[in-house]
């Protein structure tokens, strides 16, 4: 009896998933756990590990057997997207050559690591140089991908995080925003200036009670300790692996709103994690569908239900008794108010949700161009400002403020801010869908029970992991496919009912 | 120009080196951090890195490699040791067929998870059959390493902890060790009698507490936190890789010295990894010695020094301020009497260090007769209680406090309990060298200072790394071969002084 080869292949990606769930363990321990000393013997245990991947990837039996598998597809529909996914991953895997991909891996590594002294020092100049010697890299690989993907050099970037998207669906989502969003926001500021402003609850607000109250609300939207974490790192993210989700939060005793939030848009990232099928947990199809989607997920849950109103009432008292004082400030309309608070300013990671998608449209032109060819790097400052100053109407004092501020470029990570807005306009048309199928949403809501939300999401959205499209899933889900509506329906609802 | 065939398995086992690095974050996570829920998933991890070792290993090159090499070594000694090292762990890869690897790693998984609920029910019965299984292939397992390496059954198994070991080496010092042994204790034990027993420190003793001044010993023995951790598991154990060393304890409120001695003793384990040679840490020749040599860093931190009246003046201060009181439990000498009382009792890891080698002694005689043969599962309870009797003169009550106490055996792990009291030998060789070395010992540890031990060994012991056999390195250190001669003035001069 010969083995299909589509079996064969499941078995080489089984190996290639456990080895990457390895790496996802040791990139955690890395963040949380790893002493400072340790940092050059991780780099080589998971650069040996990407060497396997690599060689699994890169043997020619594994090419053989992809095309034998597509000459003769197997009958079961979830094998068969399985197998369109490997051969996805086989795509970016084998189309830049070994030397690029080693260069970049370099390139990427140098420049990420002056940034890191260039942001804080405000120094555009001092990176400029390893930047543009990335980007020239990032344009070499882009142009390798491009032809093995048949799209676009910017969508093969782009494709690394979001498979399938095309330019034109971005263009078309991001001018229907800017139909509607600079009146949108024109209107809120107008409406905010004319109430008054919040009351800031006082610290400090003791750490352990911090942690206790975030566990709460992780326990309450399902997050499972026993296949997971909470843990403390300098940026905080979601990492681990699916049996096995963590993540990661920092405290401040002068704001524990910061903290709250960030967990609870890490527990939405996590549940996404969590809840993909435990059958296909290391095959291609098995993981999330794309990093749209699962933006989507912790925006849902920090943006969509989090900051909401309802979700409020059931908060405040638990907030209060946490912290052990009771006063204006921690009434749930005053902290409605203050957590959806809107202003235009220059740092895209403390955006309000109205004002974000600018950030992300404003990154966008400008990679697309870098990329392209059409801007160079000693012309990035000055045009990030005038983007910056046309869509938001203010001026980065300095590059710190301005190009300088995200990691995303100076790590190699082109093509990926997209995903965010996408993923906050998916998050208003599930959060509506999920509305549209629990009439009595908002009740369960203020008395703590989020399974109406995470029970619609475990099943139409997490279960059915790489199985369909970002767009497909979504439609199947909601009714339509990715679009600005129900977000501009959101953002009036909340900020100009 | 052609690579040398060294060159390459230089390579080779670097790759294999990075792997094993791996491995061991993940095992030190899995005993530490990970939750209950994802321990099959981690077991797959793992067991995927160690498919991948396992197939550069088998690979037919790296036998030619092999092959070539050794018939043209390299010109450098510390190349030719490295290589005689490869040579060893490729028979131990080799001469095992993948069947019946792969039927150990079940049946020891098996039997393990059996008696992890048969010993706290104290019922051997339940585990008997899957422990007689297990070793029937650990015999299989022997007889194909020994063809291999050319020695006798249970030395293959004991080569497997302690490169080259003989059953004539084992027999050897435990006669001469049998032939003192009984003696001293009958003194230490009379002599015990005649004295007031000692004042035990009344608790509780807050674990911050606890935990802060065993960091301090830590921090004065050498150990780098920032290479380097200290947590909490259930089992206690020096674990990481050599950048980044984390030994691990548990705390009790009620007693300090159990979680203190032991952090002591697994820094000095600690010490052993950070001190290997940076230049070779992914090869071969540049990790540990062997278990024989490990136990003896531990033990000469814990029972030589820690234990020893010149540091317990020292530390003795020390506790009594992390404890905030002040009595006399916290004189120097009640400490000693307290930290050195000796009493036959049935449990191993709870032993003295008089009576510690009646227990190795006992495991010895037994695991040879149940690999040669001699002795069958179901005659080892009452084998191993009429031993314990002829031995210590006394019999356990029941197999939980008999052969059921240890992991070992039930995890598929013969031959390795000797290489406890050879490193117990080895440790009073060694600090007793010291002593030779450094006239002004005395007066340093008292003051707290203990660079005088941890500087020799570094320099003798930890930087040898496996670049030459544990007599060869023991010899030019201390002067001698192991034996038991140290080990006898030792206990004279600490208990009957």
């Amino acid at each position: 009896m010969t083995t299909h080869p589509y079996t064969s292949l499941e078995n080489r990606f089984r190996r290639i998933g456990a080895l990457h769930e390895a790496q996802g363990i040791l990139h955690w321990d890395m963040a949380v756990m790893m002493p400072s000393g340790a940092a050059s013997g991780r780099a080589e245990q998971l650069s040996e590990i990407s060497l396997v991947v690599h060689e699994i990837m890169n043997d020619a039996e594994t090419a053989d057997l992809l095309a034998a598998a597509e000459a003769d597809p197997p009958t079961d529909a979830h094998e068969r997207a399985n197998l369109f996914e490997m051969r996805r991953k086989h795509v970016h895997a084998t189309a830049v050559e070994a030397d690029l991909v080693a260069a970049l891996t370099k390139a990427s590594s140098d420049c990420e690591m002056c940034w890191r002294d260039a942001r804080p020092a405000n120094d555009f100049a001092a990176v400029s140089g390893k930047l543009e010697n990335l980007l020239m890299l990032v344009r070499e690989q882009a142009t390798a991908k491009s032809e093995a993907l048949s799209c676009a050099s910017y969508e093969a970037l782009m494709d690394q995080y979001e498979p399938g998207i095309r330019e034109s669906d971005i263009d078309g989502l991001f001018d229907d925003l800017l139909g509607f969003l600079p009146g949108v926001l024109e209107k809120v500021l107008e409406r905010q200036a004319r109430g008054a402003a919040p009351v800031i609850p006082e610290g400090p607000f003791p750490v352990g009670a911090q942690r206790a109250l975030a566990e709460e609300f992780m326990k309450r939207l399902g997050f499972d300790f026993d296949r997971g974490r909470l843990d403390v790192s300098l940026h905080p993210f979601c990492g681990g692996v699916p049996g096995d989700v963590r993540i990661t939060t920092r405290y401040s005793e002068d704001d524990f709103a910061h903290s709250l939030m960030g967990v609870l848009h890490e527990t939405g990232h996590a549940l996404y994690e969590a809840n993909l099928p435990e059958k296909w947990r290391l095959q291609p199809a098995g993981q999330a569908r794309g990093m749209a989607m699962h933006e989507s997920q912790s925006l849902l849950i920090e943006m969509q239900l989090c900051r909401g109103s309802e979700f409020l009432e059931f908060a405040a008292p638990l907030m209060r008794e946490a912290f052990g004082v009771d006063a204006a400030a921690w009434r749930s309309d005053n902290l409605a108010a203050l957590y959806r608070r809107v202003k235009p300013d220059f740092i895209r990671v403390d955006a309000d949700e109205v004002t974000y998608p600018f950030h992300v449209i404003l990154r966008y032109r400008l990679e697309k161009a870098l990329v392209a060819g059409d801007l160079s790097i000693s012309e990035l400052p000055a045009a990030w400002n005038a983007g910056m100053e046309k869509l938001l109407g203010i001026r980065p004092p300095d590059d710190r403020h301005g190009c300088l501020q995200d990691i995303h470029w100076f790590s190699g990570s082109f093509g990926y801010f997209p995903t965010y807005t996408m993923g906050a306009l998916a998050a208003a048309q599930i959060f509506a869908a999920i509305r549209r199928d629990n009439p009595g949403l908002t009740g369960a809501i203020s008395q703590g029970d989020f399974s109406p939300i995470t029970g619609w999401c475990a099943e139409n959205i997490h279960t059915r992991a790489s199985f369909a499209s970002t767009d497909e899933i979504l439609a199947e889900a909601t009714g339509q496919p990715l679009g600005t509506a129900a977000f501009r329906d959101h953002l009036e609802a909340r900020y100009l009912a």
